[in-house]
């Protein structure tokens, strides 16, 4: 028997429940993980309350992020054994898998061996928003050394995780916040500059920064009217990348800006990275690079214990993090 | 001495004057071509009348589209000689080249042979249009076979290249027009199917032609607000190609059609392959294949003769067109 989190309705953090569940032998393509230590993530907290693009069949697992030791393998499944160091890479649909518990199956397709330096908690904290921001900067976009990325929401987990996967290419990570509250926070995190959207000049200050060229890239989950001026800061040939609509109004696109610059916009999700075993692997390859080299580094905000899922889920509800949310097994 | 035509001031029609000149020998990388005959377009307009992104320097020299056989070749160029059918790619600017002379010089890069079975006539009527038409659908694109594109202001010259490229690939065309009038000549011209735009339920029509899974592609010279109902024809992945600003005011894009669908919008000009040798050469390759192979025909509304340049601008001017304009010599 193992004890995982499900949920029989949706509703507030209190329909989350620790049930005493069978856990079947792992099939034959996948991993069974005793857990260390998960990742909380805003997409479960809207599963739980329904409003995710998947619904719920109850009793509902969920759960995106784990890391752990293995604890069996399916026939099918090579490169891993019995006591592997290993994480979760969000490759799958809570329809198929939910890792919140302490003994899961998970696809062996999302299962990665991380570096040895990385502490559990670290490694639940690494693939979701790494994997995000590596997908448009990277295998997307193609950021080169020199270039210059606004970032938009950079307090957030994915545009932390994008100032560190800029700077790993040498690339120019100029972070975007609304105010200067978060300033000093962002040039510690790593920004090469930060620009106050509602105290500064932005496009003025976009085109000092890069010798009046513009940016090559914006990393955008806000979305809205605001881009109109996030479009005149990006130089010829740039392009603009919307992961989130945190802002569901229309965006307002100058055919001039657009046909003069020769633009790109485009509309990019995690799951185009993490569908696709190719760019799966790069972006695999890639992140545990970092991570062995050191230029990326899981921001931790705070950890709960597995009894205290349901506060760590409120947690989230109030905004209150910088960095991630951990629960510790 | 050669008769050439230029403008020693902006204004209309009339200012297009024949001179006499001496035209120097071609440079090392040049090719000295005897003009048989001229493709006219609405940059050449444009910039007669002070219009276009180059101010002129006068007396200014002007023309993109060229067909005629090789007088003289500079001694760096290759894979040319005196007596060679050739015709002219737009790959340079009227500050540097202007082909509206019955001797002229061009830079090597932008002289191809074309196959033989083409008129004159037929060579001048080419490049501008199908490299256009190809940048966009093929080389960026990347269009397949079975593919739907949607292709606005589909009666343009550009518009009836693109629906031939769409079949040399085997895609879908489905040309959009504003009314039915066009309906019979596009088909005629290759479309797959016709809508127009002020008469059907376009978004409706375009899930009927593609099983509910909406357009790859789509290839605008419009831009404005209509364009929010043409993203939300394309398909998850679609692509939308801005190649022109009839229509200036902005376009207002959908976030939840860009993020739910992972949707492309690009800014797109026929620079961008022109002026790029690799892709220029495959452009070449790509539309001399189909020229060969008989699945792209240049489309001719009319010819004037070299003495009749001002009325053949003054024809251009009249919108009456359906198919290329061409100064024979």
């Amino acid at each position: 028997m193992s004890r995982v989190i499900r949920f029989h309705r949706t509703g507030g953090p209190e329909v989350l429940q620790i049930d005493e569940v069978e856990v079947p032998a792992p099939g034959p393509n996948e991993v069974q993980i005793r857990v260390k230590a998960l990742g909380i993530n805003r997409a479960e907290v809207m599963y739980r309350t329904g409003q995710y693009v998947i619904e719920p069949n109850f009793p509902a697992m969920l759960g995106y992020e784990a890391a752990g030791t293995v604890s069996a393998v399916g026939s099918d499944v090579v490169g891993f054994a019995p006591g592997d160091v290993v994480s979760v890479v969000p490759a799958f649909s809570f329809a198929e898998y939910g890792l919140y518990g302490e003994l899961v199956n998970a696809p062996a397709h999302a299962v990665v061996k991380h570096p040895e330096a990385l502490s559990f908690v670290e490694a639940a904290a690494t693939w979701m928003k790494f994997v995000t921001a590596y997908g448009a900067l990277i295998e997307l976009g193609g950021l080169q050394a020199g270039e210059a990325v606004l970032i938009r929401a950079a307090s957030s987990s994915v545009g932390l995780a994008a100032i560190q996967i800029a700077n790993m290419v040498g690339a120019i990570p100029v972070a975007l916040t609304r105010t200067s509250d978060k300033r000093e926070a962002l040039l510690q995190a790593g920004a090469a500059a930060v620009i106050a959207t509602q105290e500064q000049d932005m496009v003025a200050e976009v085109m000092a920064i890069t010798g009046g060229q513009g940016a090559r890239m914006a990393f955008d989950p806000v979305g809205g009217p605001e881009v109109a001026l996030v479009l005149k800061a990006l130089s010829k040939h740039g392009i603009f990348f919307q992961y989130g609509a945190l802002d569901t109004r229309d965006i307002p696109v100058s055919v001039m800006d657009l046909l003069g610059k020769h633009l790109t916009l485009r509309g990019y999700q995690l799951f185009e990275i993490t569908e696709d075993q190719e760019k799966l692997e790069r972006a695999k390859h890639f992140i545990n690079e970092g991570l062995a080299g050191g230029q990326l580094r899981p921001v931790i905000d705070r950890t709960f214990s597995f009894d205290e899922m349901a506060e760590a889920h409120r947690y989230m509800e109030s905004n209150a993090q910088v960095g991630k949310i951990v629960v510790a097994l």
